[in-house]
């Protein structure tokens, strides 16, 4: 199927939505009406410059307030439409949106819409052009999609058909089955768009919290079955109106749109994805530094042993359990200080996994770094975390291990048992975008975002996992654009006996984060604890939390760069993060950063 | 009255929010729980702190999910409770807040709530506690204030009060008028919130938008007067959970809190503020700058001439009519570039005007700068703007021209007659605040604030004028905290022909901003010109808008730093200040500073 995009969805100027849609593959745009208006070039450059970028331009919009309304209003309605019609000749363009009157001028009386839409509709025809007649969902007195479909039928125009906006008919809880009402040919358009479920003003709402399909709580697909059952063969359209998205670029805002869409294909049967690939485990992660000394004295005292380098980089391979971190200190990550750069993931067919990436516009990372390397697949997640597929001890496949050379050392195995977690910090304009990638690009499981009160803003977190729980990955936004600093990214290590391991980090030489003590009063407010208990993890630093299935037990080294890490204890199925923690633990962070001067 | 406020309503550590509070100057404060629990100090220490700072900790807050639970559960709950009573006997903090509970396990069975808090009374009053019982807006069984004041009143516990919260009571559109059947001693505490009304759901509008009182459309004021009457004496304290409060320096949050009571103190009738004395039109605008070329070209163009220089400093005055423009190349204002930097407002009583500003927490600024300069009252503005109070021409008052020696040459009379309006860009943190400064501290009117789309990201303008229109100021923000580059300053200039004035100033070489010919077809399109009119405005650049009052028309010259200037035409009295056209001018200025690589 066709696939295009509203203007009004991207940042900046006509000209840059232009090249980004098309770069993200979109076949057409919608071109709103004041990106038009804003643009230095006229409508003969503009239709040039689709025409050579090979962009259909499929809608022109919207034109708003012209039915139902006395004759003598109409009149002024039909100068105006006249006006636009004549632009849109110019600019190549065969559809016009109509969106339902919002003026007070309008009556309630379909017939005179009907007949009203059909002499625009004559108008229209005279110059090639087709009306789409829209139902907005605040219209005045037309607001739902029946109603609006019931007017094109009454006008029975060749030139008027009716356009349909997922999130018009969602958000006033129509249900989508009666569009199997109407004939596929009279669905001159369809616009999707998906939204949060927010109980909310609607026109608000509509104005500042659409999203792309997948990113919100709308059962997009569904609608679009309904829809493809008509018959329907125009293009799936997104139109969002987004406060996040109007400031992001447009380069990545519009990849992320046309992911939304390949995703919302293949679940509707349209588009022939490579089957997802689901991670089964996590093979390693690479910190890259400029400086390996601070990461390895904090590995070393959480118990790990460096096992092995790298044949051709300086890149050492540290390992406890079934934990293994890479610490890359090469010369071309060093300006950005110390950070978690990559993931691998253990994947039951990498090559599989790597191709549907690619296929739903992840860009794919050379799979020799150098000519000795083993081949590796490998895509960019939207953070620019570089995500491994992997095979680790698999015989038949290539080993990432194969370029490491061992150390004289074993592993380790001193209480860490794997990696139970990783929280990943996201660009802020693109946190909605990135649960969609892993759900859409890796098959994981996306939990619902949580609210989490940093002493200086309202962060967010969202966690991704595997069916098994043995890929977790929490990503992570701060509460402003500027604001990537304490938020850090981490690795969390499991352990069964976190009390065990943090006694022996610190033994170690390890610091702990110091938890105040009014955490700990207030704990015991909240939960019995055997004798001792509490004692020892005030004394440790350990964090507790409880939910239906279980506890969880966790406390955090110091930071080093912008990565730190936790130990965790995870028992009886307790299924969460310790969110509820997690204020106490930023605002220690801050604290502990205010006394390093960091 | 007293004053306090909650320290969830201020940004940061547990100690920066009380060092706010007090500096702002209020009395008291509301523990919130979270803060003290991510605290490193003891309870003991806190307590000393908030002794040595002389403030009062009114409350400790909140407990929540209390009350009418199964007995088994209720026993947690004391137990739960005889920690926190211990805990604030060691804050030194002799009420707690209990709100209505949203358990699941909570039963809608008023006689055991009240039962239950009771016994909850009991085992406060050993600890000289008193228990403020408040209905949350979302409250499973208990979400309205005059159903908790039941359950109290049923409980008849001397230890048991209510608490009430305006933003609970108003957001559920509860008539507050039933306050008066609470005796006035059993209403133990009174919170204080404002809100921008949005049909949304309560608890995403209480937890994210709430204001301080006077920011947003409740009747905040008549809520107090009613709880007033009831013989009420408590404190008057602020409970606000605002998302961009949280990220925003404490210190100027508290100064707008404590603001906002004090302008509500005012019109209850319990603060004796000096009255407003409201200005009358604008004396001058000056910009600072580090090269005064540019600006003296642009003005120059627009017919002003240097009719005068100040005695001591390196101050330019240029005069065409009423518009007065000081251009200051001083050296302590050159680091920021070219800016709009200082107002000067004619004032009835310039002392006065000052007084009430000081009363309202503005920084007063030095009477003099110099010995030899006349006196001046000024104060700044939340956005570092200085406004000066002046009396041009009065001779009974100081005259700030006075400090001007006049050049040669007279003040030109070239079409120009005044200012129209200033723009003045806000910190995007403390927009709230920028308009209840102009309305409490100025005693103008502020407008309702509009969104405007730049083709980066939504703005919002807000407009606060005198009576007559003789002063009007748009208070504008960026999208994003760090957008605060095109969305700049300027000063719109008055004339009866903005043709004219348009030419004039082309012909006297001088640039006006390009507006896209798309825009004029699409005027074309929706009004009717005279023959000749719409080439004019397209070959000038001139902007056109009409409300029901009357027609605007408006175009711009070019950006220098971060200042540019209008021309307007403002006929039979049109209100506003084109806000249509503004996301067509903002894209135009994008286009412009993308051309000149500004």
């Amino acid at each position: 199927m066709r696939t295009s995009i509203a203007t009004v969805s991207l940042s900046g100027s006509l000209t840059g939505k232009l090249d980004a849609a098309v770069r993200a593959g979109f076949d057409g745009v919608e071109i709103f009406e004041n990106d038009l208006l804003a643009c230095p070039l006229t409508p003969e450059d503009i239709r040039a410059r689709c025409a050579d970028l090979g962009l259909r331009i499929d809608l022109y919009q919207p034109m708003r307030d012209i039915e139902a309304v006395p004759e003598a209003e109409f009149a002024r309605n039909l100068r105006r439409a006249r006006h636009k019609f004549e632009l849109m000749r110019r600019l190549g363009a065969d559809t016009v949106l109509v969106c339902s009157s919002v003026s007070p001028q309008a009556v309630d009386d379909d017939a005179l819409a009907a007949e009203q839409l059909s002499r625009l509709a004559d108008l229209a025809a005279e110059s090639g052009i087709r009306v789409a007649y829209e139902a907005l969902a605040w219209g005045r007195h037309v607001s739902t999609y029946d109603h609006a479909w019931r007017i094109v039928e009454t006008a029975g125009h060749p030139a008027l058909g009716t356009c349909l906006d997922s999130f018009h008919i969602l958000s006033r809880g129509s249900d989508p089955k009666g569009i199997a009402d109407i004939p596929g040919e009279k669905i001159f358009f369809l616009q999707l768009a998906d939204a949060p479920l927010l109980a909310m003003d609607v026109l608000q709402w509509s104005r500042h919290y659409r999203c792309f399909p997948g990113q919100g709580g709308f059962d997009v697909a569904g609608l679009v079955r309904q829809v493809l059952a008509t018959g329907y063969d125009g293009p799936l359209s997104l139109e969002v109106f987004n406060d996040v998205f109007r400031q992001a670029d447009a380069g990545p805002t519009a990849v992320d749109a046309r992911r939304s869409l390949l995703v919302l294909q293949e679940t509707v049967g349209r588009a022939p994805l490579p089957d997802p690939v689901v991670p089964t485990g996590v093979a390693f992660a690479e910190l890259v530094t400029p400086d390996a000394e601070p990461l390895a004295a904090l590995l070393g005292a959480l118990g790990f042993t460096r096992t092995a380098r790298h044949h051709g980089k300086p890149v050492a391979l540290w390992e406890q359990g079934d934990a293994r971190v890479l610490v890359n200190t090469g010369t071309a990550v060093r300006r950005d200080g110390t950070r978690l750069a990559a993931v691998g993931l253990e994947s039951p067919d990498p090559a599989a996994a790597a191709r549907r990436a690619e296929a739903l516009l992840a860009p794919v990372l050379p799979r020799r770094r150098a000519p000795q390397d083993v081949p590796l697949d490998a895509v960019a997640a939207p953070d620019g975390t570089e995500l491994f597929f992997c095979a680790t001890g698999r015989p038949e496949l290539p080993d990432w291990r194969t370029d490491f050379e061992n150390t004289d050392v074993s592993p380790a195995q001193d209480g860490i048992r794997g990696i139970d977690h990783l929280a990943l910090t996201q660009p802020w304009h693109h946190f909605d975008e990135a649960a969609l990638f892993h759900r859409g690009v890796l098959g994981l499981h996306a939990q619902e975002s949580v609210d989490v009160a940093d002493p200086y803003g309202l962060m967010r977190s969202r966690a991704v996992t595997n069916p098994d729980g043995s890929v977790r990955i929490a990503l992570t936004v701060g509460a402003a654009p500027t604001d990537d600093t304490v938020h850090a990214q981490h690795i969390a290590l499991a352990t069964d006996d976190v009390v065990a391991a943090a006694r022996r980090f610190r033994e170690a030489g390890g610091s702990l984060l110091a938890v105040p003590a009014n955490y700990f009063d207030d704990l015991a407010a909240r939960f019995e604890f055997a004798d001792g208990e509490l004692e020892t993890y005030r004394d440790l630093g350990i964090l507790y939390d409880r939910d239906d299935h279980g506890v969880f037990r966790h406390c955090y080294t110091r930071t080093v760069g912008r990565v730190f890490f936790e130990l965790v204890q995870r028992d009886g199925g307790y299924r969460g993060y310790g969110a509820a923690n997690a204020p106490v633990r930023l605002a220690a962070q801050h604290t502990a950063r205010a006394l390093t001067g960091g």
